[in-house]
């Protein structure tokens, strides 16, 4: 711990209910982006942040999209770092929107009305947005706030990008890392939007999975037929979309898609080690979704099947008639949401045509199909070498006592892709959530320990963060 | 032609307007029997015809019951036939409810807004329940109008049937058959809910197929669970059940319910002769639906595939996320409707016990089904043997100047069991309607040419049942 922690851990410390006023101040903002009746709440929200970050010291400002806003706020850091070298220049990435709360039939308190309770880990408070992901990024704006106080500077140049449209697949986030690159420049991105391994066991999250999702419609008549007078002569959608779809994994649940699993890397030795070594408890796990066995893979283990194999899952499927009783129809269509979970070096346009392939070799006589595409992600690998991640796991462990876990998750975060692909530079993924919080479910909590906690963590890699020596290409 | 059909005939031929007229009134009442929110607009139709038989003379009712009301109507005939026997007493059946209209966007016309239009035969009517069930009934109520206006009384004694569940599996009509005997007594029943073979060749329908159909649900994890945390470890309903679902049927379109053909009767040589001088136009048949190639049972002839094999289709299917977008989920269950159309012989709870079997063998670990009933009827085989039956026919040939055929229906009218079950008598099935009507599709439609010619039938198969004589056992 450098000289300058120390005195920010304890403004921290004396702090914590200011902070959690601040939390509740925000999470009292309705900023659903799904839905545009809430539009002028993502505003709001977007203004709040704008405000509180200018409060701290920040230059900060709210630009318009065609979606919801994006708020920046750069503050200038030394041209040094503490050692004598290129001082680095960190971005900080949150999200300020929220899901939608339905069903609000399910919440114990009102979604918008945040509350704190008691639970097996000391105080939660329970809000929409309490974790995902308002109480997450306000972990880096209190740890900013800290040092600007005691020191009145950070000491590293700092830049924030916060987004509105997380929630709705970031429309224009893209567009705006490519017309603001100059704005948005840096050495590593921390986005502070994931897990934990446990309360007590910190996590950096190197390992993301792409996505690939479509949505198809197998055509058949030109219109619903009576089932009685065609039945057993008129080809049916209904019949014939399922078949297709079961056949998409074989009995050992091993994808068919045409070259699925030609660019998966099998699982290196050490991390192979490094996972089994978590001690991952399956029945557990298994439990929340009150299931007792594993499906998928048979031959992989089952962090191995979350983590680092690709799958493929029908999300949704629908035709015909669905309403109450008996219609004997055979349905002119049926359609179904399908989505593969890429990993590192599957090439989302490769697995897309594979699965159109695989349909395409399957459509039976005077049927066709429509294949709408709604997002091509590629999987995130963060590099292991990164003297970025270095310094996050010595501020990690500082505050924890404990070394942070190298995890993966199942999910996609595709604005990791992005600061990769369209800025240049890798992303840290460092966040405090528990696996039970209820993201995008009712109830949604974030415990206070991992808010404290997160907040230090937050200082502490910071303060190592300015020891970190770059070397630019020019 | 007896000399009392003669100016029936005629009448009729004046009276065309009128009647087109009275149908568009009966098919402006929306009259959904499969919907609650309907209930007082099946009443309407109910009432509406009953007024309309009281106003022609008969003496008729609107019987409540658990579910739609029942109408019936009455007029004594003469005791003696034409030709001295016992005068024979004539069940017409018919029925007043029709399905929903939906996919409404698929309509040219608003459904329950009557719309002529000219077609290839002439003029046609569009509406929900143009020929399902409303225009046919009507042949037979236009009919009895005109006998009645020109010879005050019908030359048999007469009861009208007509229910408004037929489109929501009939649950009411057994229990007041039973409860209702000595009303419905009669020698036979004709149901005027088929087709023809062709716009100019009159047909009676002989053999209709029985019909099994449920709902089926297969149920997974508690909750809908994130596929991005879940994906590759927790079963997935939305996989399992179209994999399910697909293997209902081989590779040659045989259906896989364990003891689904046993027993099924081959088709005698006599029908299998008489069905193939039909001459079926394969092509024309399968291009009003806008298909070329010919689905099923791959080594089967198209009309032994449509009239006397049983059959096994998808009707509908729903589950997981189905709105705009993606939505990354595991859903917690995916529905399905199923129904079988059996042929004589056929056990239908038998097939039912086998279709549960088959689903309950293929149930995932940590996975169950829920499977609702929603009709089990049995396929019926009329005798071709009966006096009525030739009266019918020598009806249907004096009008048409060419002799009907008997023909085999893929749809299920489980009434016409009743009527052989509950009341011990047979019923003829003879309609008007043609296999481009669209029933049960967006832009249903009635060829005035078939309702006119429909009534004229009516008439005369009315002037010929006058001259059977029955002989009763008492």
């Amino acid at each position: 711990m450098s000289d300058a922690l120390a005195p920010v851990l304890e403004r921290l410390q004396a702090g914590v209910d200011g902070a959690v006023t601040r939390l509740t101040e925000l999470l009292r903002i309705p900023s659903i982006s799904t839905d545009p009746a809430y539009r002028s709440q993502t505003r709001a929200a977007a203004q709040w942040l704008a405000d509180d970050l200018a409060a701290i010291g920040f230059e900060s400002k709210v630009h318009d999209t065609d979606g919801q806003p994006i708020v920046t706020a750069t503050t200038p850091g030394p041209d040094r770092n503490s050692d004598g070298g290129d001082a680095p220049h960190i971005l900080y990435y949150g999200h300020y929107d929220v899901q939608p709360p339905d069903p609000l039939e399910e919440w114990d308190t009102a979604p918008f009305e945040p509350t704190i309770v008691d639970g097996e880990h000391g105080k939660r408070i329970i809000a929409r947005g309490a974790v995902d992901d308002k109480g997450q990024l306000m972990t880096f704006v209190e740890a900013f706030r800290a040092w600007f106080d005691v020191h009145g500077s950070l000491p590293v140049k700092t830049t924030i990008l916060l987004e509105g449209e997380e929630e709705s697949g970031s429309p224009s986030l893209d567009p705006f890392m490519v017309a603001n690159a100059d704005l948005l420049a840096a050495d590593v991105a921390v986005i502070t939007d994931t897990g934990m391994w446990d309360i007590d066991t910190p996590a950096i999250t190197s390992m993301l999975r792409g996505l690939v999702y479509v949505e198809v419609t197998l055509h058949g008549p030109t219109h619903d037929l009576h089932s009685g007078m065609y039945g057993g002569m008129a080809v049916n959608p209904a019949n014939v979309l399922p078949r297709i779809l079961g056949e998409l994994r074989d009995d050992r649940g091993r994808i068919q898609i045409p070259g699925f699993y030609d660019d998966v890397r099998e699982l290196t030795d050490t991390l192979r080690e490094q996972w089994s070594r978590l001690g991952f408890d399956e029945a557990a796990f298994l439990a929340h979704a009150g299931l007792k066995t594993a499906a998928g893979e048979a031959d992989r283990e089952p962090l191995e099947r979350m983590w680092s194999r690709p799958t493929c899952d029908v999300n949704g499927i629908w035709g015909g008639y669905t309403g109450e009783g008996a219609k004997t129809i055979i349905p002119a269509r049926v359609s179904a949401k399908i989505s593969c979970r890429l990993v590192p070096d599957q090439d989302p346009q490769k697995v897309y045509d594979g699965l159109a392939a695989f349909l395409h070799e399957r459509t039976p006589p005077d049927c066709h199909w429509e294949i709408v595409t709604h997002g091509l992600s590629r999987a995130v690998q963060v590099p292991t070498d990164s003297p970025f991640l270095a310094a996050a796991l010595a501020g990690l462990k500082s505050v924890y006592g404990r070394p942070a876990v190298l995890i993966g998750s199942g999910g996609s975060i595709p604005v990791a892709g992005s600061f990769q692909r369209l800025l240049g530079y890798d992303a840290l993924l460092v966040g405090f959530g528990l696996d039970d919080d209820r993201i995008h479910s009712p109830n949604e909590k974030f415990e206070l320990r991992c808010f404290e906690m997160g907040m230090r963590s937050q200082a502490a890699m910071l303060d190592n963060f300015a020891r970190v020596a770059v070397s630019r290409i020019c």
